[in-house]
């Protein structure tokens, strides 16, 4: 068989036990979820000894730190995604809720049903533990799901895929509801990307490059996940003491997040009492901050910004800075510049303030506290597959209730339609 | 200017005045509508001689008179336009509404506000009244329009068009939230695809052809309407006078419209005392019916089906019939041929029309009532920009609700994330 006719099986396969998963009942499907934690803890040994290949070949393969890190499992990382699953069994299930019902003049009653969308596809990068974070809430949202892994997780992620089956099994449910591409072969994501008569959404979970080439080339149905240039606002009228804390919590807490700040913009008439301050507690922790012009003149020793350096995400300990003359360029840089996912004023003043809410167009519009928040768990929505910074369907975090649909079911006894 | 220039130019211009309109009140909204509407009854005679001229290029080029009637303004499709802008007005405005706000342990307050979409593209075929419905829903909704209209009734679009903007401009709002695409070259679709930097969302309005166009090209999200493959199901324990006036009603009383029935499902063990009934009354009103070998048994009469007939929306006085073994083969046969877009079921077993409801994946899913229903007005949200067949962000009718999205925020007193 060509890879495509095997892409073409396993997403036949997905598309009939999606069938089978809409249908299963809550406890059937927390069943499955907490069979598969238990399962997850007691294979961890052996999930540990597969991962160290990955591992190995990923050093050979002269992997970043960084990126080894990600990849790496440990009995912690096994036990958080265990917990995580027990987690979203403990969910609410969004399936069959019916909001809504009303009746028409002609006696038809008509409600709105929560139904799963069906078969989803997930392309994520060398994070095993997205493999079993994704699995469980596309089964608790009762969606088949079909995974591609990034390649240096590969073996990682078979041996996850196979425990999740066999969770799955023991539940009595269709073990195709979840299945890894079993290839590295790069040609596998283009014809994902064909099979819209199987899969009703692609989730990309990556990096820049990974989110335009799906965004560019599915004709499934996408949501745009991820990159963050985001941007924290200090206003003239702005609380120092709260915005010392919330600038630095939004670059320097986790800079490889896309909810982290990129760059700091300051109103001219308070850049001079603010600036020079900021700069030290950044300089303490060693992050680099790259400035305009004004910025330079105020703390020389600061490098100078690139048009680049305010369009980047750097996902590092890097910050861009640049003095604004008022609210109004700053709502323009952020407008040019960011990428519509989490933006922050700093502000008392009351009128500025929900005028921010209001001029910026973006997934979370924060006043006085750090971007950092932007996350399904911290908004108390539970475990999340991404953050939405598209405009269609989902926004934001994407929970649950995000990989589910609606459909009208309607009631009559007999009506016509005059 | 090349046309893709011009095309930018007209995005950019949309895109800005987006943000204007996003913040405009409900007030001044709904002046423009019914200033819009009072322009285009004070402008009757004038936008009837231009409609004419496109009536006599159609006719030239050899439209068919279905086609012809579609172009077709008269007085009362204008007076009706201009009603529909007034409904519009009358709408409540969802803009701005948050309906839920929510307090975290950590102090944050966070709410989900809906904001526009921004940017809307619509393609539609040769009826000029969906220029006006569509830039009404659109401006209600706080959303600029690119409109690309047919090229039969390219005249008729650009005098509306017109019509549209001086109420704009005399509302105090910018023209540029509503623009025609004032060119018939077939190459703006395509580039339109890709202007993905400017357009929100694509909404094709049309035939099957159009929207596969639209959902296999655009770059641009893209919302599926339309196509409408629909069945009546009458399952063993039918009531057949509630059956014979709901098949009848289904098929004939708008064939060219899409919520309108394709084909009959008829139980085997009653298909005897049935379907003659049936096949009488549709042959009484000059309907086609095309039948599986079973039904030509009972009424050898009626034509054959083919396999393509099972799949075709016939958009005519023509229905396809097919008895089915139970309940579980006219499942499977709407899983198969069906488009998800309305489905019905004609039974008095509670349990039937239960598990119908919960085993057919559509847009709408009737119990004992006509598959026409599916309609914005008719189900109670108002005027409708056309019917999502898709899962993702809308389905069904799309009233003025679905042509918005929303965005969290969040007001916080100095929190940071630990």
């Amino acid at each position: 068989m060509s890879l495509r006719e095997n892409l073409i099986v396993q997403a036949k396969a997905a598309q009939i036990s999606s069938r089978q998963l809409a249908k299963a009942g809550t406890k059937e499907k927390n069943k499955a979820l907490n069979l598969i934690a238990d399962k997850l803890l007691a294979r961890k040994n052996e999930i540990l000894e597969i991962n160290e290949k990955d591992m190995i070949k990923g050093q050979n393969n002269g992997l970043t730190k960084a990126l080894l890190d990600r990849l790496k499992l440990t009995e912690a990382r096994i036990e958080s995604m265990a917990l995580g699953l027990r987690e979203v069994a403990a969910q609410e299930d969004p399936i069959g809720e019916i909001p809504q019902m009303w009746k028409r003049p002609n006696g038809l009653q008509i409600g709105k049903k929560r139904v799963p969308l069906g078969v989803i596809g997930i392309i994520y990068e060398a994070r095993p533990n997205v493999t079993v974070d994704v699995a469980g809430l596309c089964l608790k949202s009762g969606n088949s799901v079909i995974l591609r892994g990034g390649s240096n997780a590969f073996n990682s992620n078979k041996i996850l895929t196979k425990i999740i089956q066999s969770g799955l099994k023991a539940a009595g449910l269709a073990q195709e509801a979840v299945q890894l591409i079993e290839t590295t072969d790069r040609k596998a994501v283009d014809i994902l990307f064909t099979l819209n008569d199987y899969l009703d959404v692609l989730i990309p979970r990556g990096g820049a490059g990974l989110i335009q080439k799906v965004v560019n080339e599915s004709k499934v149905p996408v949501i745009e996940t991820g990159v963050g240039n985001c941007h924290v606002y200090v206003n003239k009228e702005a609380d120092f003491t709260k915005a010392k804390k919330i600038v630095f919590n939004a670059k320097y807490s986790r800079p490889a997040v896309c909810n982290s700040a990129e760059t700091l913009l300051i109103d001219q008439e308070i850049a001079a009492d603010f600036l020079p301050e900021m700069a030290r507690i950044f300089a303490e922790s060693e992050v680099e901050l790259r400035g305009c012009k004004k910025t330079r003149e105020l703390v020389p020793k600061i490098k100078e910004a690139t048009e680049a350096d305010y369009e980047k995400e750097f996902l590092d300990y890097i910050m861009a800075v640049k003095i604004v003359d008022n609210y109004e360029e700053a709502v323009e840089h952020i407008y040019s510049y960011g990428t519509k996912h989490s933006e922050a004023i700093i502000t008392e003043n009351y009128t500025t303030a929900l005028s921010f809410l209001d001029d910026i167009d973006a997934a979370a519009v924060y006043i006085n506290a750090s971007t950092r928040f932007t996350d399904g768990s911290e908004f108390g929505l539970g475990a999340e597959t991404g953050i939405s910074t598209q405009k269609l369907h989902a926004r934001g975090p994407m929970g649950l209730k995000e990989l589910t649909t609606t459909k009208y079911i309607i009631m009559g006894n007999g009506q016509i339609r005059e």
